[in-house]
Order: C-alpha cells, then structure tokens, then sequence
C-alpha cells in the first residue's frame, strides 16, 4: 500500500475492502458521490470525472516520472512566488480537499474557491467544506476582482486573492480561463490528466496526473525543498521542461495497456 | 452535415449552433444533462458519459470502418435472431431514444428497460420516456426472471424478455452482467467506447462507437439487409472478427490527436 493510498480513507458508511484492486479508483468515485450530496460537486463535474477517469485508466493510474518532475518543479515554483493562490473548483474540494489545504500551509499559498458555473450556494459550500477540512481562510467569495478577456461571470476573481497573484495553480480548469490567467501574466500550475487539453498546454507547468496524487506530491516535493536555496529553487523550475513533459504523458496514453478492467467501461 | 448530425436536434431551449465545431458532443451532454432533470440518468451515468467523451475524443469521434462493419454484423445478427431484445439503461434512454425505438422497429427486437442501479422510480421513468419517444411495449418491470451468476438486483430480468432472448443488445453494460448474459447463452451485441473494457471483450459482436452514432448506423444497415437471404446474412455476420474490430480501435486510440480541444479537459 503506498502512502497516497492510505491517504484514501473512505468516508465511514463505505464498504470498499482496501485490497481492492480498484481501492483508490472507488474510493475517488465516492468522494465525487459524496460531493453532490454536499452540493460542491456539479453535474458537469461528474462528467469531467468520469474523462479524468478514462485518461487515468490510459495512464495506467499511476504518477509518470515526468509529472513527478513536474510536481517537484510546481513545489519549486510555489516556494519561489511572492504571492501564490491555488484555485480551488468542485471537484478538487470534493476529491482532496485535506490534501490542498495542507499544500497551501505547505508552501504559503492563499486558497480561493473559483468556478466555472458560479453560484453563491456552491462558492459558500465548497469554501465550508474546506474550513470542515482545516483551512483557517478562503478567498472567492469577495468576487472584487476580474481576470480580463472572460465573459464577467467567468472572470471573478479576488481582487487580493488571484487578482494580485503571481503564480496560480488551476487543478482541473477550462481551457479560456487558462488561457486568461496565463495572458494576464500570472505563471500557471495546471494539474489535468488530458495531455492534449489547452489548459496543460497553456501552463508554465503542467501536471498530467490525477490531483488525488499530484497534490499530495506537490506537497511533499515542497516540504523535500523548504531549506533551499532561491537559487536552487530556481534550477528546479528552469531544469523541467513542459513539452516533454508533455510529450510523454501522450506516448504513455498511446502505450498503455488495455488491460480488460470493466471498471471503466 | 452528416445525417447523424442531423438526427441531433438540441430540445427546445438550448442555444447551441449547429455550426458549433463540437455541436454533437455538446448536444450529446445537454441530452445526458436533460436526462438527469427527468429522473433517468444516475449519477454513475454522468461519470460513465465522461468516460465515453474520452474515448470517444481519442477515437476522434468518428465511426471507424471496423465499428462500421460490426454495426452491419449486428443487424445481420438481429434479423437472424428467433428473439432479439435491446436492452436500455438510463444513459441510451436519455442519448438515444427515438433512435433505439427505431432500432427495435427495423429488427423487430424486444425494448426491455434493464438497468444497474434498479430502482422503481428510475424504471418506470425510463419506460415513460421511450413511450413518449415512440415505444409501445416496454418491458423490464416485470422483473420476473433472472441471469444466473449475478447478484440478486443485478440478475433482475424479465422472464419473456433477455430471460427468453436468443440475442440480446446491450449498449453501455457492465462487465459481470456483460460476462453473465454471455455465460447463460445469449449472442451479445456490445456498444462500448473502450475496446479494453470486459463488457465489448466478451460480446460476439463488440460495436467500439459512440451510441449517438452506432444505434442508428445499425438501423440503417438493418433496412439495408431488410431483403437479404437467411444465408447472406449469416454471412455477415461470420465475415466479422470481433478481435480485429477490438485491435483496429485500440490503434486508433493510440494513434489519434491530441488536437489542444480545452471541451475534454
């Protein structure tokens, strides 16, 4: 059992046995379950799920050593930002919501709760649902600020928090909001499991992995890099390379194994 | 624009451009989203329609000559059969409606209403809303008969329906039911965007395609066949290889692009 794994404690009521050879799989799903049962998680965001799900598979649900260096270049990049937020939609809140609050305690980030369907009753559950999980402030509510080029629902931001942000991480986002926040000159940390998708190809760094484990990662990258140097920090960042890290997560889709799993049919 | 296409037509209320370059793939979601609002699609059903939207993107959302030629085997197959049921849970209810009805019209197959998560309310929804698109015998509420092998509520069938089914269509099917239905003797018709999946790996003729595409293909080849020899037929139907079909989609997922379309991010 890895440790991402044991992380993965199911809510009490669930009866996934943990030597499951889908343990981390089905209790991911029930989070999601569990999120629209607390109003967090849309319909849209089960559907993004469930394509998460599938590239996953393709991936073999694993974390690639080239989005392990993006992981530790993310870590970097964070600890070098003089102000970082991580955006924080349904689906990520539902899934890891501990995980990103200890990432953001990790590395001195702000949380702000950001969706793409907007509305009051979501923003103020999601930000709760992070507080149930440790997190002392939340940002998004505010909704004082604009990422410019997005419809005006699609843009609200944080005046202090994104708003002011140098460095954002964007788990699971649209492509245009991507491509907003990067051409308003904020330096992208964007964690989705489609290689192809423009928000990956928009980030600094894009992680092609499942937040399940890409943010626990990140967080244990940082805590690796907390005495280092600007300068080390810096060679982190400079030394990955988001093409190919790009390039292989696509040959490890087109390699993977089709292994017969019904799970994902 | 293709006919397919042009079955497509949003409900009344959606604003989509049928010019939009992802126009299928949106009124597909807003048909899985509608079914939601009419009690028949599950949650599990969005994350499946997730699923699918992968697949369907790497596949290059298009009918692949090895799907086309496994969509004609399966008429072939229906119009051989002593008793053809096409089995319809809440996703092909909700994508395909008029299209299945249709599909049985072209066979003379049986429409039973089988469904995973059985529940009254969900199937009497379900029965409701193929009547309301054209059928007039919807079977499945019996419920009084049974596959062998399953568990109690996933065994559930009726007794004149895939209880008494020589062949039987099942878009969409879980794995065990898929390895059941099989085991108990029935010629299986599978439609399935993942060719690694159980359920299209254990069906005689595994249709890899979108259902949106595939249901009404398989009418089409059907009233194509209308005319043909008991002998022809079973001809097309032996000049398939479920195997090639299942290899020749597999490629075509490992091959296909990575366009940087941000709608499957």
């Amino acid at each position: 059992m890895t440790e991402t794994e044991t992380d993965l404690e199911p809510d009490p009521g669930t009866e996934i046995p943990e030597d499951h050879p889908r343990y981390a799989s089905l209790v991911t799903r029930h989070r999601i379950e569990a999120g629209v049962d607390a109003g967090i998680t849309s319909r849209q965001g089960l559907i993004a799920q469930g394509r998460g799900e599938a590239f996953d598979y393709l991936l073999g649900e694993r974390t690639l050593p080239s989005a392990d260096a993006a992981e530790r270049a993310a870590a970097a990049q964070l600890l070098l930002a003089d102000h970082a937020v991580i955006s924080v939609n349904g689906n990520v809140a539902a899934l890891v919501p501990e995980e990103t609050v200890a990432l953001a305690d990790a590395v001195d980030a702000d949380l702000e709760v950001n969706l793409f369907n907007r509305t009051a009753e979501r923003m103020v559950a999601i930000a709760d649902h992070l507080r149930e999980h440790g997190a002392t402030e939340v940002k998004g509510l505010a909704g004082d600020g604009e990422i410019p080029g997005l419809e005006h629902a699609r843009g609200t931001v944080d005046a202090d928090g994104i708003g002011a942000a140098d460095t954002v991480v964007v788990p699971l986002e649209d492509g245009d909001r991507a491509e907003a926040l990067a051409a308003a000159g904020k330096t992208e940390i964007v964690i989705d499991l489609n290689p192809g998708s423009r928000s990956p190809r928009t980030a600094a760094i894009p992680i092609i992995d499942n937040v399940i484990r890409a943010v626990p990662n990140v967080t244990a990258h940082a805590r690796d890099l907390a005495g280092a140097s600007s300068s080390e920090l810096r060679r982190v960042v400079d030394e990955f390379d988001a093409d190919e890290a790009l390039t292989a997560a696509e040959a490890a889709i087109r390699e993977g194994s089709f292994d017969g799993d019904g799970d994902v049919a």
